[in-house]
């Protein structure tokens, strides 16, 4: 296969690469310490999409992320632009200091290369390495339902003027790519035969024929796929699972943010509670004796309520300072009832997108392209199937009746009666 | 006051610039005809916005729209920048064939002048005053129904991909000087005190105190303010009143689209039904004799399920040539029944959007900064706040209770009974 066309000054970065790069830069230098060719290097990138190097030097670490011009996981035949290291690192700029000490420190951005520089995040694991292993993550829903809320209302037009939201939505018009991925991928080809799609066969054969000819599912899904286009109601991650977040004991760090867009506040809720969710159906698969998990799993399902509530009650909190941008006006709304009907409202709707979501990203996992290692993990393909099955009937009422659900206790119940069935 | 700022190559064209300006396009030159020094020109914007030339010479004749570097209206007291001329023509530029015959040919558009030279529409008048003065145009409500269809779905992304949709999205993303306009203006001054505010008074401060105490209906304003800002659903005219169409006994063409922004669908739809049924208020205000205007009020009424049935049949019919871009697409959906519940579920929610931006439109001609001729030339003030006060009835409804109605046949009844109340 000839080698892809990329622009002048790019380069894939081999390990000889990435210390001559990091060498030519002082700061960078000098915070790893000591002679560039004495650094340890190693390449990590689990993800589907890039090429990632841990650096370690004498006095300090550093992590480089850089873009290939195709999807690592797929290979040359599905090539890809290069600007997706462009959009993380311009939705690092955007969001700023709101979201320090949740996010990696970006120390770099090298735009002919398209790569990052960052912080190297240390002793973190991936979030959802961690739950496979079965471990409990204290703080983690907390943290991350308040980063939906922060990220979220600081770039929508709740505190932004028009004119600097509008500047957002331009620059992120641009990050095409990667939207068009989540719109096939999440939205599209699991409702449709395509080469892309794969699914624990034959075991769940009948489910991908049943959704391929679920009429009301497949309305429902293509509404989500259709707000996920127009909906731009804030600078949203685009792909926040439970491997885009890395974690400690008592830190949480949420990483890889290239799928970011304009888009509704929703996707990235549901991203994560559908995470939550997968991540508990998958538990007894992990199983290797009865009840192994129990506890687990009972700690995984505390979280939605958890994770839901950081959300609103953060968003209220941010709200109730007084909305300075050119949405829902603190000099209209303050000092009557309205403000109060007007939140109330809005968080009831992104409830509602949560669960739409939360649903179309939970198919997408079990029929898609791009599966979960929660489930893929589990060797044994009936038990992988019979845990994939209970998601899917979930996921299915989120796409088809999320009015059902009110409270995330709701969501709750519904999670242990698809588990139970 | 000092001579405001403007780019280099701008200036403020009077009869003798437009004159020198035309002489100098050829194309333009020899459409008009004989020597420049004998056209003859008249300016007549009576717009809020622009300066507006019609020019005649012996073999045909243009228009010229150029954008003042201020509110025409208010003055150079309340600055707005000239680019809107620009989205004037990159509304028709993006729209291209699919609205021939519909809106004005655009002959030129000259940059550094931000001024359009375009069809002179003859013998046509503005649509408003022509409603005023008791006319009735057996076309336009089909016209405009199956226009606002035709320029919704074609550049939405059920016809475009995402890269053409977002590539409209991100150009249309710096229209803020106009969608300012609009935030403010429709969705919060009326529902706050501010200077730019005025109604008939005093017939209407009870109205006027009411509805910057309604709680229930500032939270829904506030509701549709958020969607105008968020939805990004097509290419929006943005201002489509009936002085945005000019009108013969069988030709309808639209104009003035420099509000143009990607937006919700339903703004263009509730503009057009805002204004049908403000003239329907409007219209014994202008009797000269009980009853004379009984026939054309019956005609306006009748115009509701026209405009709606128009759009929704043109909408349906574009959507079931199967829709070609990344939202509902036919690869997906077609074959089974989903696409219909598709098409319908979105109708629904059109169709709710036209009547809380309806809503928000009559709010705002009647407590706001700009009004409408069809109320403000009706002479007595108790006749023209009884005509007000009726619509407005109408108007809360529409923003509270929009889900009340499913029809437009309940539009049309609700209508009858806020003008006999």
């Amino acid at each position: 296969m000839p080698a892809m066309e990329t622009p002048e000054g790019y380069r894939p970065l081999d390990e000889a690469g990435v210390r001559e790069f990091l060498a030519g830069l002082p700061a960078i230098a000098s915070r790893l310490g000591g002679q560039s060719a004495g650094w340890t290097m190693s390449e990590v990138g689990d993800g589907n999409l890039n090429v990632v190097y841990l650096v370690d030097g004498p006095d300090g670490s550093v992590c480089v992320k850089q873009s290939l011009p195709y999807v690592r996981v797929a290979g040359e035949s599905w090539p890809l632009p290069l600007e997706r290291t462009f959009f993380e690192n311009a939705y690092y700029r955007h969001h700023g200091a709101a979201l320090a000490g949740l996010v990696p420190e970006v120390y770099h951005y090298e735009p002919a290369l398209f790569a990052i520089v960052m912080e190297r995040l240390s002793p973190h694991i991936i979030l959802r390495r961690g739950l496979i292993a079965g471990s409990i993550y204290p703080t983690m829903a907390q943290t991350i339902g308040a980063y939906v809320a922060r990220a979220s209302y600081g770039t929508s037009d709740l505190a932004l003027s028009l004119d600097d939201k509008f500047a957002g939505v331009a620059e992120f018009a641009a990050n095409n790519a990667l939207r068009r991925i989540t719109a096939e991928l999440i939205f599209t080809h699991p409702y449709r035969v395509t080469d892309r799609n794969r699914w624990t066969s034959p075991q769940l054969d009948d489910l991908a024929l049943a959704i391929r000819s679920d009429a009301e599912l497949k309305a429902a899904a293509a509404w989500r796929g259709h707000q996920f286009l127009t909906n731009a109601q804030a600078l949203i991650h685009g792909d926040l699972h439970t491997g885009s977040i890395m974690v400690t004991a008592d830190d949480t760090r949420v990483i890889d943010p290239e799928f970011a867009i304009y888009g509704p506040i929703g996707f990235d809720l549901g991203a994560l509670l559908a995470n939550l969710l997968m991540s508990y159906f998958s538990q007894p698969g992990h199983e290797t004796r009865a009840g192994e998990r129990r506890e687990q799993s009972e700690w995984l399902l505390a979280q939605v309520p958890v994770f839901w509530n950081a959300f609103a009650d953060t968003f209220t909190a941010l709200w109730k300072q007084g909305n300075s941008g050119d949405a829902y006006p603190a000099v209209m709304l303050a000092g009557d009832a309205s403000s109060d009907i007007a939140l109330e409202r809005l968080l009831a709707e992104l409830f509602d997108d949560m669960l739409g979501f939360a649903g179309a990203k939970t198919m997408r996992r079990i029929f898609g392209f791009a599966h979960n290692a929660d489930f893929e993990l589990i060797a044994d393909n009936d038990r992988r199937a019979a845990c994939e099955r209970r998601a899917v009937t979930l996921a299915r009422r989120f796409l088809v009746e999320p009015g059902s659900f009110r409270t995330a206790a709701d969501i709750v119940a519904a999670a242990r009666e698809a588990a139970q069935a």
